[in-house]
């Protein structure tokens, strides 16, 4: 099976154990953007059990936590889409009204193309940095 | 408070509790998009007490299961965003490879805008009929 979830880790590796890992993407304009992955190929949420289900959604909310309390942005977007890569896996994203899509989804067309504030690049680079120590807690 | 979610179904009501809704939304070319809209103003998953975020996801992937058992699409698409409207919901969103999007997120550019296939608009409207029924096991 030619999944690039399955041969490769998405992003920067920030956290994971055997259910799901965390991962950074580097998308421009998009400081803080995290992905959830699912560690074994599946295609849908109400593909798996139900106890996986809520274990990945309560890391999925861990991260958002994180993400909120490090860098208190205006909204938060979760997402899980998975049409060209058909392998769960959540989108977390923070959002700024002054970021390049708001308050249009970050897949609709871009409305400027103004640098990130650079504290805000700061923060998120910390934010990264901080995520394993806020995940311990689930790793029981 | 302007929020047209706390003023206004959000669109055609197909089933509710005291925590959410269910609405089918209009959206052209898109049959069977649904909405799970939480009943009070809350802007952020993590704003709600873990048990209420899980019996909210329950219903979630409760309407992800009916959509899917109903109109078998390609793909489902999940996402909390509320950037134009802060009040938590969850958009429900099958999807097929001749989708006027696919394989982008339903925010992206049309791709084309041919008409949707007779049968499938058929079947999603009996499968908007036959939720409340589908979501009976979650009233209690």
């Amino acid at each position: 099976m030619n999944c690039e979830l399955c041969h490769g880790a998405g992003g920067t590796l920030l956290w994971q154990n055997g259910l799901c890992r965390v991962v950074a993407v580097d998308e421009p304009g998009l400081p803080g953007f995290l992905r959830v992955v699912l560690q074994r190929h599946v295609r849908e949420m109400t593909d798996l059990p139900a106890d996986e289900r809520g274990r990945l959604m309560a890391v999925v909310f861990a991260v958002e936590d994180h993400v909120r309390q490090s860098l208190e942005p205006d909204k938060m977007n979760l997402a899980s889409l998975g049409n060209v890569t058909p392998h769960v896996h959540w989108h977390v994203i923070p959002r700024w009204r002054d970021d390049r899509h708001f308050p249009g989804p970050v897949w609709a067309a871009a409305r400027h193309d103004a640098p990130v504030p650079a504290a805000r690049a700061v923060a998120a680079e910390r934010m990264a940095v901080t995520l394993s120590a806020a995940l311990s807690a689930l790793e029981g």
